[in-house]
């Protein structure tokens, strides 16, 4: 296996070089206003680059003994995403807005790869990415750019990706434990400690913070202060839900809430974010962290119990309910909406994310399995 | 009172979703240039995002064993404090400036909550956040927005409120301990330990890469390059003042005055950071630092024995005696000052906190006491 | 010492109060698109300012019980170096260019400072920034800015620092470490533990994350597309190459690797991040990686073993060789180069920078030696 990586890069890099255009060319603009407005978007697609290194990274680090792997795999899987979901999609040509959609779909990559956090080996975290992306950007391609014609373009209402990025990554997560679960690893139970609470927490805090940018990455400036009052207003009304909830459902309030069900609203108000109204927004927020609450406090047991399978991070709880309940919610709050579009682009996101997701779990088996779960010295140099 | 609490989220669902206008309504500009400008707010309404949740977050985790707790507080105050400042001032209508406003009221909040950090429960937090925020609100609009008509719309020089967000936050938290400190609490030593002394500079770094966001966050933008030389000038001459003066005063360096007295230069540039000059900025920053780390070395442990009650994070410190440094600053070296405006504005922010703390304090212990002070197991799972 | 320490800072203030002018003053622009363009540039440059700071700081932390030295000695050089900059090359008149210019010299002097990290007192990192700047400064305006007309001015290409920043600083290094390294630091281990790693990995992602900010910080709007997707592409195949070549040329993966050598990618495209495409940014960031973490497991220790000193964090390996090997590049990939002035630049900056870091290195050993290398206890207050 190792030589075969060295080799497989160095393969890569002749083939980029003689070939030379892999990620298309260069085009300018030539008015300086649309300048000013790209070099926003770029600062928003910094934003989220910090929301899926730092975010992701750290919120997946609360796994105790398997930080180190957390942040390592983190690193690869938005590596391998960026750069792929170019190739998958037709290039760069130096393209902002193609960035950003890179980035969205390195999150909802991140998001599965919650789920199955701890089981796979890095060469596994790799393949999962290369063989994710595809699937992400043709349901995207289908649900929110006119893909065969079955949902006209910019018809679905989903600016902030509750359905396409945050529904999407969950379910295909869900699909792929049944495959990335052994017995042994069902019966080993994921444990945290206070150092490794503290990094998730971090995690927690850097989503919570630029999850504006995150649902505007894409809006147009004057819809811009609109969404992120939105946006903020949602994370506000989920984080005090979280807690009230977390006090009524366990006996003390669990950091595992907090630091997830807190950011459910910014799940939830995906889809309306530019859509809505600010009451509306803090009212979505409130439903998104109680319902994210009941899910990490109640449900998780029972389903994990049920299917006999990890879901590691729980992002079923904080991505998958939350995102679905926002895609819904657009339904009753925005005048405009198309509503057999807007379902059936639900339904089309829910049953390609899980069967590719089952699909994939399976394929990426392959490789093996890990000797021992959550553990840094699986593959690290560890003291 | 668990049950009480998601009936209490209920009931303010239920009461939004019929009334369904509490922050207002949307309105958006027509000019695309004033958009653009307004997306530049928005950035930095994120920046002080970053520095209200990891921050103030992580600048408060140095007490060992409560890091948990401090980072689920910050969440709390924080999401209480923003949609309850746009409730008291008369909802947001998509406005960004607004939502400027309502971060530094949750701000000064913090600042606060690190007085008292460590002794209460979590419902008390939210409590206080909601009676902390009309306190502070009303101090605004008599000094910075012409409320009574005691001072002109204005007039008052404090662009990035050294007074009415630091010295403000600093004061009401000194009225606030006097019943917020109890016997036991004020004999029990707050402890810091490595790890935690680490995210404790990690919030103070994130605090200072953002300080210029925080006092240019209202600033024209013609005015902003020199206003965030300025700051940064002033936190270089903090910094450095600091750790001559943490020589001087102590044995050795102290990591608390580090993480602390650094910043100071940040509080105390706040009134007059977009109206002096680069030079003066450095030399207010070597002031203010040097006050400030006077201020943990040396007067922290004659105050606390004095009064007999803990100002757990040494607020009085950091930003209160900085931040009335740097209000009284603005008489000297702004010359279009109007010193009794000025003046009285301190005044008036002075005895406004400091008699509101105290009341709002005691209002505080009506929901109990914790048992055991400094402490995550006091309300968290913890394994 | 301590009481100089306080009489210094006394000195400098009423110095600074007399002349008044040491950093020159405002100018502000009329027109708005320039300076809404500003404002993007101080966008860019708290991007900057917390690569500097969280980013460099925290990469620093993987050091073991010297943390807090760490980011103390961080905050300081950071402090020093700006203020230094602007002294040296005639103040600041509200210019956010030269804010920018100097938070690259401070970022030079923290890849410096890495080298010999562990084994200065802070009196002496002070002392390291106050020289270092003014050679900076020089080989700056030699290569960049047309010094001594021996390169034209904007003639060499380096829009993100690959030669004037990362060599420069990694070179500087090289020569400190000759006169900062006694034989019994040389003989003590440079530990790292699991905490410290995960910090270490925090800092890296930082840096990771706002790189593209950094390569773009002064490259005009209508290229900061292009540069951006360059930077990121760079930085993806880096962190791609790093996983393959640790695992190569190691047993097992390092985290020192992924850490540091993830990042190669962008100090080797800092030269042509606004020329090139992005299909050969990938390639250049696959080889910088490739490169650094053959330094990083192979080199590293054989390099140490023939000059029997230290550089604690591998800047060499990390800056100084990805910085040559992107200087170089950009004889290959772009079109307009001028080839003698890119090479003769390449060699001015090797040897000012190796032979004012021996000098500067003596200098710095008269104010003496720490007592144990790599501890807090030096000079922290510690429990």
């Amino acid at each position: 296996m190792k030589k075969s990586g060295l080799f497989f890069l160095l393969t890569i890099t002749i083939l980029l070089v003689t070939t030379g255009s892999l990620f298309g060319t260069e085009t300018n603009s030539n008015n300086i206003i649309a300048d000013v407005i790209n070099v926003q978007k770029y600062n928003r697609s910094i934003h989220v680059m910090a929301m899926l290194l730092v975010g992701f990274g750290f919120l997946m680090v609360f796994v105790r003994k398997y930080g180190r792997s957390a942040l390592t795999a983190t690193f690869l899987l938005v590596s391998v995403a960026i750069p792929m979901y170019f190739i998958v999609t037709g290039g760069t040509e130096g393209n902002i807005d193609k960035l950003i959609l890179a980035e969205f779909g390195a999150a909802a990559l991140l998001i599965c790869a919650g789920s199955v956090l701890g089981r796979l080996k890095m060469i596994q975290y790799i393949l999962l990415a290369l063989l994710f992306i595809p699937c992400y950007a043709f349901n995207e391609w289908i649900v929110l750019f006119g893909g065969f014609g079955l949902i006209g373009k910019e018809v679905f209402i989903d600016a902030g990706g509750s359905i396409v990025i945050h529904s999407f990554g969950a379910l295909f997560g869900l699909g792929a434990i049944f495959s990335l679960t052994t017995k042994k690893e069902y019966e080993t139970t994921v444990e945290s400690d206070e150092t490794s609470d503290r990094y998730s927490l971090l995690g927690s805090m850097v989503l919570w913070i630029f999850w504006p940018s995150f649902c505007a990455a894409l809006v147009a400036p004057a819809d811009i202060p609109i969404t992120v009052i939105n946006v903020v207003l949602s994370l506000c009304g989920a984080t005090i839900a979280t807690y009230f909830a977390s006090s009524f459902f366990r006996k003390k309030v669990s950091v595992e809430d907090i630091a997830n069900a807190a950011l459910a609203g910014g799940v939830a108000i995906g889809s309306t974010c530019n859509l809505t109204t600010p009451t509306i927004a803090f009212i979505i927020g409130i439903a998104a962290g109680t319902l994210s609450t009941f899910g990490f406090a109640v449900l998780k047991e029972k389903i994990q119990k049920l299917i006999k399978k990890t879901d590691t991070c729980g992002v079923l709880y904080l991505h998958g309910l939350p995102g679905l309940l926002g895609g819904l919610a657009a339904l009753v709050v925005v005048k405009s909406v198309n509503p057999s579009a807007q379902i059936f682009g639900i339904i089309i996101t829910v049953i390609i994310s899980f069967i590719s997701g089952l699909i994939v779990g399976k394929i990426v088996t392959i490789l093996g399995r890990v000797a021992v779960p959550y553990d840094d010295k699986e593959e690290l140099e560890v003291e």
